[in-house]
């Protein structure tokens, strides 16, 4: 496999946190090779002392210039040409890498990634995907945030992608595609979603119906699709009442000796539990519909949900992913 | 106080269910007295056997039909006359009733509620507003469902509605108001939500700017404003993710001596925890920009879920709500 490249530069935290969960995953899987993107002064430090045989799979690009976190998507791309981002995609368009991570601002990285690696076959707009804990494992759902609205050709190719993506990553023969709606009978919501209701219903896909927010952690729908915006809302406000409920547990448990008792009794199930909440484990999300594969680091991401994203760029790099979503557009 | 007005027959459970909610809330406030919407001979039985103190309490209004869940808006409205969804909301339009409760399909129970008390002053559409728990005690969010999408307008009217909500049921002088969007720079967003910022940055309002779906949940909001279709996948999305982690719990704490002990050694803490996330507890979104108080109760309320949402009602009738609001707009 080609290596993957790493814009190391953006995101909330500094390049070192995101460097350690890059070693992490080279560490972690033999045919890994990655090439880090960014000020060779602010990556140079953070390799010292490694084991040639992981040292010798991490190469290093140059790159001068950091888009910050809120830099809008055109500035982005009209001033960001040596920017570490703009650098780590224009590797997966010249095919020096098999993909590329960065924990940057989405806007700009969706901008970016469109105008340097265009969308395929006659797809509208790429989207992001990620997998969300479920009850029966995980549920796919996308757009998380690539777009704001979407109109009901692209939810249908949404859709589609979504399909390919869960067949790809999750091996399902006939994904159950949902769409995301705010009640289960055909005369609820808008008229995009009501027209992308009957676009699906017409498609050849395992299209189920509408879907509501609670239905993504059922085990009736494998993809659930819906526009940027609620996507990216639905999302966040995910990890807002996950990280919520793990701070009241911590905070119950470590209050007064039964409970102190009890959490060192219960520490298998509380680990247990606390990582099926933990959003680390669930970093990384793709950008899909694009000449090339684009994986979305969370920009708080540290050392270990970096590493995530690594291994899923690493994983969809071995893949095929981008022509078996052309595929699905002939 | 004037009685509550409850159609006890709209639900997607029986009228046992939420005829067994009522009576625990008028046992549990002596200042309380309701009217019991429906059939009367599918009531009747529900009611016998209950102490005289308390049976005087609650009155009968007969209602010949039931508005089913799936019923659409318009045909509630045309043939629903003598729905008991319809003969509750008169009974508040007719000031015979201080408040009414249903459990019945959202749409119907808005476009009736609409149809019958009007909005008040320049308010165009009135909306659902719910509190959410949260870090610092709960959030209020609106609009939860009680319409899809929202110009910058009616954006800028939830707003101001829910800063009287936030006065009036949490005491709050200056509610801080949140408008949620993708991310929270000023490009980020369509352009109706662009558009609600301008509005919202030129008001009288403590308005805070964008907030995402994680601040929810934090201490920085009070208010969360959008429209009613982002509101309720994100209401419902919190609902799932709080059974998912509810259900996970109880199987681990299930599963094992240890565990078993230290469930029961924790046992106050594990009840706290799944108390403040029992979706129950926080049973009863409020219609706001009405002439007259309606509160929408969760569809599978049980009686302990449905018992808080007449709660809330009396709580409300009680008040000055509608009058807030409409001063609100002068």
């Amino acid at each position: 496999m080609l290596p993957i490249a790493i814009d190391v530069m953006s995101g909330d935290r500094g390049p070192g946190e995101r460097i350690a969960g890059v070693v992490q995953a080279v560490r972690a899987d033999p045919g890994l090779a990655v090439l880090l993107i960014g000020r060779p002064d602010e990556i140079g430090p953070h390799l010292h002392g490694l084991p040639e045989a992981i040292r010798q799979r991490i190469g290093a690009v140059a790159a001068s210039q950091v888009i910050a976190m809120d830099t809008p998507p055109r500035a982005a791309i009209r001033g960001g040409r040596d920017s570490s981002m703009r650098v780590a995609i224009n590797l997966v368009g010249e095919r020096r890498a098999a993909a590329c991570v960065s924990a940057g601002n989405t806007g700009a990285l969706t901008a970016m990634a469109h105008y340097v690696l265009k969308t395929v076959a006659q797809i509208e707009r790429a989207a992001i995907v990620s997998a969300i804990p479920s009850e029966a494992g995980h549920t796919l759902m996308l757009d998380l945030g690539a777009n704001t609205r979407a109109s009901e050709v692209q939810l249908l190719q949404f859709a589609t992608m979504g399909a390919v993506v869960a067949r790809e990553l999750s091996g399902i023969a006939a994904p159950r595609i949902g769409l995301l709606n705010i009640g289960e009978e055909d005369i609820k919501g808008d008229d995009t979603v009501r027209a992308a209701h009957a676009l699906l219903q017409q498609s050849s896909l395992n299209y189920i119906g509408f879907v509501e927010g609670d239905d993504i952690f059922s085990d009736r729908v494998d993809v659930v699709v819906t526009d940027g915006f609620t996507g990216n809302v639905a999302l966040k406000t995910m990890e807002g009442l996950a990280r919520m409920v793990s701070t009241r547990t911590r905070r119950e448990f470590a209050a007064g000796f039964a409970n102190r008792l009890a959490a060192w009794l219960a520490r298998p199930s509380l680990r247990r539990l606390a990582q099926g909440l933990d959003p680390r484990r669930y970093n990384g999300a793709c950008m899909v519909g694009l000449g090339g594969v684009v994986v979305k680091s969370h920009g708080q991401a540290d050392a270990t949900a970096f590493a995530r994203a690594v291994e899923l760029a690493a994983t969809l790099g071995r893949g095929n992913l981008c022509a078996q979503v052309a595929q699905a557009f002939v």
